[in-house]
């Protein structure tokens, strides 16, 4: 049988500023707020739980991009909206020497870079 | 709508390794496995991909752990088993000074931590 992959937890300096920017993006619920876990919740996985987790630390953090997520789109105007929707919620763009690439390069409001990628 | 999720891509120094390794670990099919990318899919979601996708870099790494996957069992012995199967496959007990929990902390063949978690 499959293991399940039920976290994917991320240390942030402001969990729930943090977590509130990518509910936002995904348009997925915050399902637990509290000061030591924040939890964004996929809501299409049925009975099962895939949550983003936010765990605040207090360690300096290095900046890299050992991990990244990849949004996907399903039109050039859906990735077009991704995008516009990643920028208000508090994003920004980022070069990291990706050159002339067709998907967004992005940051998150603590530098972790993510990608929008063309339709799939 | 709620945003896809499609990939959580992993710098690795040796991505095809690393590939192998979460592959027997999740039990998931390398669905990809060439030099410049290696997917490890999700068998779980139908129609739609989840990959953790090994991105070979040549950048020497700073270990850390902002981001690390929670895998969830479903009975104490699964954890139990599961737990083996990570050691089996090359993985390493870790002391990040958690302290006594009822979760096992191991880190990947490239120092990547990652938790095995109690029945949910």
């Amino acid at each position: 049988m499959p293991i399940r992959l039920v976290n994917v937890v991320v240390d942030a300096a402001d969990g729930s500023a943090l977590g509130l920017f990518w509910s936002e993006l995904l348009g997925w619920p915050v399902a637990v707020d509290t000061p030591d876990d924040v939890d964004v919740r996929c809501p299409d996985v049925g009975e099962l739980i895939f949550d983003l987790v936010f765990a605040p630390v207090t360690e300096a953090k290095v900046v890299n991009n050992l991990v990244h997520a990849d949004l996907a789109s399903n039109s050039a105007e859906h990735q077009r909206a991704l995008g516009r929707r990643a920028l208000d919620a508090g994003a920004t763009p980022v070069d990291i020497g990706q050159g002339d690439v067709p998907w967004a390069v992005l940051q998150d409001p603590e530098g972790a870079e993510f990608c929008v990628l063309t339709p799939r």
